[in-house]
Order: structure tokens, then C-alpha cells, then sequence
């Protein structure tokens, strides 16, 4: 059962975050062998301190993707040179809703070329989305070289459900992997995504969940 | 009554927004005479085609200010370039918990001196602070010649309350004003931190508001 821990990013997101949280959750990480510890990019350069770069994943246009191209790009690099290994970022949702389709593909393939092989996530912020919506954006990754479809930011109307998970991993097919995340919480939680394919899964309640396998009895 | 109106920053801040809602929003600013049209960075650039620049606000580090400082500079020098006449700048919150208020006033004197004469609204994100880090938040804001105290990004654990709109304008005094914002909806709402002398009320209710304004029989 511990191997379930090694699909979690355990996430720290808040504007509140310290750096004491930062270097508890690396703790964490190591601890439990999480597979990154998920964090702002303003905590980045901290966190690469504490951990290997490919244990530091951040997010990029967090939570809305509200800026302009230019300022995701130089987000981008910050994170990369202050030593994040992964960045999971969130699509322009606006684009999605004007259906700029190659304005969509430009970007996604943009920070494709400038993250070179570290892995990366496209947050699909999947609950202001139509199920078509989900296809196409899905589709537009794997044809890009996402590494990752991931449901969500935690911070929409809604978090991972399973059937947006089962859709992606639809769409990815051996392609690219699926994260889950939003509202994940327990356990149970943790399984019933990994039981429909979920191959990572972004929580903040990763010490809480390694603590409820830790004492499991199915070992 | 409808100069209240024009104390109203209509506010269009969601990952969804496209620019025929951008479009409408200009319309209604105009219309209203709005103080403001306040959206996400990367609309800017679109509603400045729309708007004058004074009528154009902007949000930076929105709405949590995750990212590194270097990110916040580049998006406030967008946001100028593409013609934001206002800036809501999200308070970097972490330095506020590590009470590192040396770092907190550098960066708020260097946004300051990047924003030259245009108006500057500190978004404290009260729901998260104790009364004494408004204080001396709202402090070190006002002593870097900052415009406004703001109470809210309306994505926090709540919106503007009475009593904080009350302390920010203690805080203040003369020398600043304050914007409420966040979980404003209606005509009532606008009135009673009206009431409590906020200067600037940001909603994304505004033509609902305007509406009740050209009904209102009390004039």
C-alpha cells in the first residue's frame, strides 16, 4: 500500500504558505516518499534547498491563468532556474471559451519547447468545461507532449471527479498520464481516482492520507 | 443616488472570461460611468481599445500572490504597457505570517516607484490577517504612498466586512482610501461600507446595482 504514497504530490498552495511550512512539507516528502512536494512559485528557490529538483514541483498561472502570455513565460523560467523539476500549469481557459484553438496550441507548445524534458501538467480546471471542451484541450497536450492531463486547481466551482478522470484518461491514452486533484482529502479518495487510472494525485492532505496507510491493515 | 456609481470598480475576474465579456463590461463602464472596469491582466491590452486608460484597472499577484517578485514586476510593467491605469496588487501574504516587514516594504516602495503616478490599491486579503497585521500592513502601505487599502480578492475565506473597512479607514486617515471588495452584491450591500466611508467598492454585481440605482425611488 506505501507505493500509493509515491503517486502523491503533496500540495501547499496557500497565500498564507511559510517558509516553516515549506520545510515541514519537504519533510514530509522525504518522509514519505511523496513523488514532489507541490508548492508557489515564490517558494521554489526555498523548497530547492531542501529536496532534489525533481521532488520540487510548482504551478504556473495559478489559480486563473490571469495574466498575460509574456508573464507565464517568465513564471515559466523563474521556476525552472530557481530548480523546480515539474510545473503543472493552467490552460487559458479564455481561450477555450472564444475557441482560439491555435492560440491554445501555440502556448501549449511555447512552454513545451522552453520546459524542455522536465515533466509537465496541464491544469484543465475541467469544472468550467464542457465535455467536448475537455476533448479538444485534452487532445491539444498529448498532440503538444504534455506529460499530464490534471483535472484541476482546487480553486474552481469544482475538484477532481471520476468521471473527468475516466475522460482523460480517454483522451491520453498510453500517451500521457492523468492527475487528480481538488477535494481530495482521505484515503479513500486517493483510491477510488487510482482505481479509475489516476496515475498522480495533488492533495494538501498528504500527511493525513500517508498517516491513514501507515496504520492500514490491507498492507 | 447615482453618483455612487461612480465609486464602483465593475469588477470581471473570472478564469472563464472571454472578450465579448470584456466588451460588455466596457459597455456598462461607460454607461454607468463606472469608476472602473477592473479585470484580469490579460485583458488589458483588449479593454484598452474599449476604454480610456484611467477606466481601466488591473489585478497583480491575483489572488494570491504565489509568484516571485520578479513575476510581479513584469506583470505591473505589462499591465502599464498595455495601458492598466489602475493596479489592485495582491499583498504578499507569506511575508506577512514570517514577519519579514523589511521585504514587505521593499516591495511594496519598488511597485510604488514602478507605478509612478498612477493609482495603486494594496489588496490586504484581511480574512487571513489579525488585526495587528492590518495594521501594520495598512501602515507600511500608506507610508509608501500607496492609494488605496483594498480589503479583498473575493477568492479568500471571505469578502469585505464592516469592521475591517472601519479599520482600514482609521488606519489611512487622510493620507489613503479604502476600496471594499469581495461578497458585494447588491444596492444595500454598496450602501452600508458606503456608510463607513469606503471611497471604492468593487463588485462584479455592478450592472445588477446600477440597476437598482436607476430604480431607486430615493434620489
Amino acid at each position: 500500500m506505501k507505493e500509493i504514497l509515491s503517486k502523491i504530490d503533496h500540495s501547499i498552495l496557500k497565500a498564507t504558505t511559510t517558509e516553516y511550512d515549506i520545510a515541514k512539507g519537504a519533510e514530509l516528502t522525504r518522509k514519505f516518499n511523496f513523488a514532489t512536494l507541490c508548492i508557489l512559485p515564490k517558494h521554489v528557490k526555498f523548497a530547492s534547498m531542501l529536496l532534489p529538483s525533481e521532488k520540487v514541483a510548482t504551478v504556473i498561472g495559478f489559480p486563473l491563468h490571469g495574466v498575460s502570455f509574456r508573464s507565464i513565460i517568465v513564471e515559466t523560467e523563474k521556476a525552472l532556474s530557481d530548480g523546480a523539476g515539474e510545473l503543472d500549469v493552467v490552460a487559458n481557459i479564455s481561450l477555450v471559451k472564444e475557441k482560439k484553438w491555435q492560440k491554445l496550441e501555440k502556448e501549449l507548445s511555447t512552454i513545451r519547447e522552453l520546459t524542455e524534458k522536465r515533466t509537465i501538467k496541464l491544469i484543465m480546471e475541467c469544472c468550467y468545461l464542457t465535455e467536448e471542451e475537455k476533448i479538444t484541450v485534452g487532445q491539444i497536450a498529448v498532440d503538444t507532449g504534455w506529460d499530464f492531463l490534471k483535472t484541476s486547481t482546487g480553486y474552481g466551482k469544482h475538484g477532481a471527479t471520476v468521471e473527468d478522470v475516466k475522460l482523460l484518461k480517454t483522451i491520453v491514452r498510453k500517451k500521457a498520464k492523468v492527475k487528480a486533484s481538488g477535494g481530495i482529502r482521505t484515503l479513500d479518495d486517493v483510491l477510488k481516482f487510482i482505481d479509475v487510472g489516476a496515475d498522480r494525485i495533488g492533495t494538501s492532505a498528504g500527511e493525513r492520507i500517508a498517516n491513514e496507510v501507515m496504520y492500514s491493515r490491507e498492507v
